[in-house]
């Protein structure tokens, strides 16, 4: 990418106040030497904050605007407001080329519908998909794409989020050939949707893409390690990372419960804190903060509204990631790549 | 219902031998007194197997088959020697009105479409749904369905599946109202796809059913113990199913892990013993052991391949309790409220 990168904060959108965005953000920038930002939202609450901050002062400029998008507003209501919110005027930083990124932990539709209508879809891209990290037992994370912004796709769209999805991996996690899989009721070639089965039938014609499509994947599988994408209409993918989440919690509060039983429970409980304090670290959501919108003409990661200052930092670290990886122009090149497959495939047939 | 229970088996299908099923259906013939069993497979095996039970043994007749269905057979290729198997003499057994239920450990999509084929969907049901109690924090289970049996569903059977599936949580858990939600990626009116929100419409205005509808839940409350019964396309429903499955397995992998990173944690685990058994038993696959084929003439309940004698007793308890239960007429005479619930609403726009 040509020039340092330059990420647009939406200062108001995180549940936890400017003071922990801005934690966040400071926190980003010691680990991306020459990051710049610019910061949107009341001018003298961010002030406040950055005194706590000088680093994160030296690399930015405040830009105040008064408007906030509400949790509860609807889409259609942030929309009307574009201009006049940090949300709003983060994506417009965006969309003139002032700012690469934007990060906002705001309410996900609003910065959905408002980042889809200033930023557009890439050339070759239907719709854009949410993309995020979660953890498994294997060496890496693993990406999974789409995680609910569109509820019903066609075999078109799934190859798309295969693309974009391949390319995430390579930026964030430094593979050569992701290994991607869709996300399916089972691994036999004749399981699941037409969509999907035909989604799997362009990804593998398509050779000369940089992944390696090795078919289906279960929702049991998503943890365990051996793919690095898993790609789903938004539909299913969002019930799969909700109920990951919620059975992760009643798993975790099961074993609370299972501790504080017997009195010789809660003395191995103390002996054991630091088993207990690894597991915690490795479920803790803040350490996977941050999914991206893949597919739009810039990029743009939602930050969780709850996450504390490590998260904020995380989801900041994402998006300068995709920036130094230009990630818009490794998808556009890797949709050439499908196109000439598919075109290759129609002409043996 | 008339008559003694009786209950078809399927000695053959486990993945753990014939000595487990017995021993599971030994156990279970304990739990009920006066169920009767028609066992089917090879007569010298079951015949071996039943001298370690004389209560079954008395209780039971053997019919002996050479035939077996393949974990790897095609749907199709099982219904082919659906005559001489093991699985499907026993679901031939209940469509000759012989068995009430069957009971079988073996090959899911050949039990599915020898229980299609033989014995049909009932009266005002068009699709049966695979369903399964499920582990909460509260104090019931919940009901999921489907679980896999149709990709696809339309907003009617869903509106089916919500019937049913209530039926079976008020015979299974005594529950006079269940809570009944559809899984849904929000639980705003406006969310998902056009199936979820028509049947949802449906179930709202169908006031005369024996379910109290609460709208929508997500993939992250389906262990919050504050819904009965959850309803979703068989897709959506495998993927949150299997995902469940995996996240718990993936935790407590992380838990063993942690608890044997030090010395002071494996002595911590060593002392926390009860409390981790207490753990395993709420997770343990062999307590919820049994998913039902709801809809069909008939009832047909699928034990797990790796379930354990414990395991295959609650398959063939969950059998013998709809069949006390009458869940089949439950069913037919709630699909009769829905039709009215429905033509009440028509008139009324």
């Amino acid at each position: 990418m040509t020039g340092r990168p330059h990420i647009a904060i939406d200062a108001m959108g995180g549940d936890e106040g400017v003071r922990i965005m801005m934690a966040g953000v400071a926190q980003a920038r010691r680990r991306h030497d020459g990051l710049r930002f610019s910061l949107f939202g009341d001018e003298a609450r961010i002030r406040a904050a950055l005194e706590n901050h000088p680093n994160l002062k030296a690399a930015s400029t405040i830009i105040h605007c008064d408007g906030i998008v509400d949790g509860s507003d609807k889409p259609s209501a942030a929309l009307r407001k574009a201009n006049s919110t940090s949300m709003g005027l983060a994506i417009r930083a965006v969309k003139s080329g002032e700012a690469g990124a934007a990060v906002s932990a705001g309410n996900t539709g609003a910065l959905m519908a408002m980042a889809k209508v200033a930023l557009r879809t890439m050339p070759g891209i239907d719709r854009p998909a949410l993309a995020a990290l979660l953890p498994t037992l294997g060496a890496n994370d693993v990406v999974m794409l789409d995680l609910g912004a569109n509820t019903e796709c066609d075999s078109r769209n799934l190859v798309q989020f295969a693309v974009m999805g391949a390319a995430y991996a390579r930026a964030l996690m430094d593979l050569d050939r992701p290994r991607v899989r869709l996300l399916n009721i089972g691994t036999e070639e004749l399981k699941g949707t037409d969509e999907i089965r035909d989604a799997a039938a362009i990804l593998r014609a398509a050779t000369t893409l940089k992944m390696q499509f090795d078919g289906f994947t279960e929702g049991d599988k998503i943890g365990s390690g051996e793919t690095d994408v898993i790609v789903s209409d938004g539909f299913s993918g969002n019930v799969a990372l909700k109920t990951a989440e919620g059975t992760a919690r009643f798993v975790t509060d099961l074993l609370r419960r299972a501790f504080t039983s017997s009195v010789r429970s809660k003395i191995g409980f103390l002996i054991s804190k630091p088993a207990m304090h690894l597991l915690k670290h490795h479920l803790d959501p803040n350490v996977h903060n941050g999914a991206v919108f893949l597919g739009l003409n810039g990029v743009v990661v939602k930050s969780h509204g709850s996450a504390d200052a490590t998260g904020v930092a995380n989801a900041v670290h994402v998006a300068a990631r995709l920036l130094e990886a230009d990630i818009t122009r490794r998808i556009t090149d890797d949709m050439a790549n499908v196109s000439a497959g598919v075109q290759a495939e129609s002409l043996t047939q």
